[in-house]
């Protein structure tokens, strides 16, 4: 009989025994590992481990009650930090999103057909264009307009909804306010974020643009953990696609939106299957 | 102090707590863990494991005697396999090819380069015609016709070539020479060959006629270990590339050829580091 | 002042002063050719050419009238087959679906974003389950069941309905149903399709299901023009995208939707452009 | 029967009836176009055009003679540039090169295999670590070492030697001197370069380490003419490759070996077909 199905993090610096260790301590509960990724950064000698496994014994709450009380002294003195997810549970989603539908609808469409490991509780929009196109989906929109010179109040009340909302993930699916540090803060949770440029090359505003004035060859879409400073958090995914010198402004626009939407599923895909671990301002992202 | 370096394959069926049992008896044996990739097929149950690590203490010879004696018993009834390879140890690398140099001549500059895990110890071919391009990488190049209707005779001298070069890993690098099963039989390792179309589309011979007859618009690379049917073998690597109707097969043999390289590169890297493993006619290559 | 736009298609067979016979005539009447791509097949001495311009002078119907009186003098014995589009109307799009909606969706979609050069007049689907997700985009959705047996009638009613909507091209957007060539006779007009595979490589029912069975690195899909024989059409776009042994079947479904709304969004987009040029049984696509 | 083989570019801002003249006038001159490709800058409204043709009864030398005389008056007013190339005349290729060697090996192998259409008829190094390499390519091997504070000095050398060969195309294939904007004044023709990053990301020195502090998923390689502001010059090719979490900066370097190689050809291709204009600091390439 399967039991519980976990997903546990675990960053620390590296040392010999780590994985036998836990992996011992895991066995000893009951646990049976099903898949396990790992990864050791050959410069600063940072250790991270990905397992996901069934707990045969014990419930999830229990067993994070029991790691709560052991992993520390398994593992003493490395910095360690770890997480435990009950593989159960789906993150509760909101999408915020402005006037460009592609990206919300995408999203939209991958949990209409089961293939997002989130239930998508709430959009938030600063404008109510889009509204229509959500009723398919019964997910409730809501509009939080940024008035010039009141950012720190639709924040506020952006702060507000995404508790109602009890939002475990934010994705913001081309919304084009800047969050403020003070915002990130106390929301206090990684936000994905996609940026329609390869950055770091053309962070900031009208990406196409620019990158038609430079006359690139290729365009990017960027998918990252949105930080204070603009444009500049760790990156989740990145693709790029080809354009020639028949290609407009108004054609990037368009033959971006193909690697925005996969760049940004991709990310989110990896967000909410806790396939992503910080390392500083980069990230590993498992397979 | 880093001790002897070695990467252990496993492929066994899954089961409770085998990387816990492994990871622990390394783990007692003074065995540091650096890379850990696993896999579990979810149809068939095979589990594959692949891990490279420091031996602290015993020298691999002394390991390999110590796991041969101890790996049956910690994984009873699972129809084990695995593999030790002493991570210091070059494979003694040679390269098979007719008259076509793009791929020969990619492989030795890579392994020139010092980004090849092998030594290259020989090119064989059934024509002297590249005989010079390979003089400045200094690397021996022998000859063996494959006279009509004397394929046996060619490939008796082939086999006892390889056995003089003691070669551990053969790469057929265009080398437009059907192998036959007997011969496979008789060498008994492994051989990666580079096939000029995205298999099982356009197998045998003038992939890119037929690829240009039936006017595809993306044309492809397969690297595979050969098996005695045709093309048919577990595939390894593969690469597309775009093409359009102003190619001709001229131009379809010209664009294949960077495709070619970078797919028998790609999975000669992967073979040389231990990375694959053979799932049946698949293959699981670890990252 | 800018005139009236059209597109002229040429294909004949190749001759000395083609370009300079009709872009002098259309000079005459006072058309601004605005774009040209221009092809000769190097192994048939095919010619194709598409331009664009403004017809400063005669509307697009007094124009054709026009054609038709002096395109055939002006290249005789050349097999000489063109189209004239008038660039202004936009053609009647249908969309045929069973019960996948990710295609769909996502050329809804791009219509409603204002990208697709074409108006979505129907909805044509074999079940009634997508049409909830249709709603919000305005187009009449009509289910026409295909019971076992009766695909004659089936194809009867789809024949009406397509001419009740006066629908100038049809596109099948995961439309599971194979038609028969009796259909194809009647309806007369090509009919662009999305395999999900990289044909020829896995035709026919449960491509992924292949793919996985083979083992490929790779998985593809495939727009073509619908013909008698299943899945051998003229190829319009193809494209590929990795995989890895961790995907199972329903990974490989998943990551090929991608693709596929990828390939049939560009196969569309060239034919309503009238980019698609047909050669025996290969297609010239201008970019 | 086919005569002498030219090729004609011209660009200028667009004005009615451009084609329609000129092919109308070649007609006249019994000259035949083979291939024709067009382009007009949607924003600035420049003309871009190229075609390829057969002269049936005027020699290329006459042919420019009769152009020189006509083509102003043709098309007056516009801003006129046009070149015409011999086709039959393959350029004199150098490539300049430092250490690395594996974008002139590719470019060398490439000639070998007739897939060039040019003659490398020298490599300029400032180090002579390469020259064994070239050996089997029979091509000759300069070093012109760059002494601190001696960079005139050795631009000066460079300039002799490239005149002593009477090179039209020049190829930086990982040459990491910087070219004075007074060497370029004085050489006056393009020289294309490859930058090991995708550009505007990445310009200057060790872009694989900075790349890697970022922490990006893709990495990139760009060719382009340059121009005395480091790596600003217009963009002739681009592509990226995907890196992950597990790559070093010696992975990235090596991962970005293959991409310059691709990158640098098909510039180099293009530049030598005649299939790259100016468009001030971007570029048009003809497929």
């Amino acid at each position: 009989m399967a039991g519980d199905k976990a997903v546990l993090l675990i960053s620390c610096l590296d040392q010999r025994g780590i994985i036998a260790r836990v992996s011992n301590h895991l066995y000893r509960l009951d646990c049976n590992i099903i898949t396990s990724d790992q990864h050791t950064d050959d410069q600063d000698g940072h250790f991270f481990w990905r397992i996901s496994f069934d707990s045969q014994r014990l419930p999830i709450v229990d067993l994070r009650t029991e790691l709560e009380g052991s992993l520390d002294s398994l593992l003493p003195g490395l910095g360690l930090k770890w997480r435990l997810y009950d593989a159960a549970r789906r993150d509760r989603m909101v999408i915020m999103v402005s006037r460009l539908p592609h990206c919300m609808i995408d999203l939209l469409s991958r949990s209409h057909m089961g293939e997002l490991d989130a239930d998508i509780v709430g959009i938030i929009s600063n404008h109510p264009d889009l509204e229509p196109l959500v009723k398919p989906f019964n997910v409730p929109f809501t509009v939080i307009a940024v008035e010039k010179g009141a950012k720190a109040k639709a924040e506020g009340e952006l702060i507000a909804k995404l508790r109602e909302l009890r939002a475990d993930t934010v994705v913001l699916a081309r919304y084009m306010q800047v969050l403020s540090g003070r915002f990130l803060g106390e929301w206090g949770q990684p936000i994905v974020n996609i940026h329609h440029s390869f950055l770091p090359a053309f962070a900031g505003a009208r990406p196409y643009k620019q990158a038609h004035d430079r006359g690139v060859k290729l365009i990017g879409a960027t998918a990252h953990y949105v930080t204070e400073e603009l444009d500049a958090g760790p990156i989740i995914a990145q693709a790029t696609t080809e354009v020639t010198h028949r290609d407009t402004v108004a054609d990037l626009t368009r033959k971006g939106k193909d690697i925005e939407v996969a760049v940004l599923a991709k990310a989110a895909r990896a967000h909410l299957q806790k396939r992503v671990l910080l390392h500083g301002n980069r990230t590993v992202v498992f397979d």
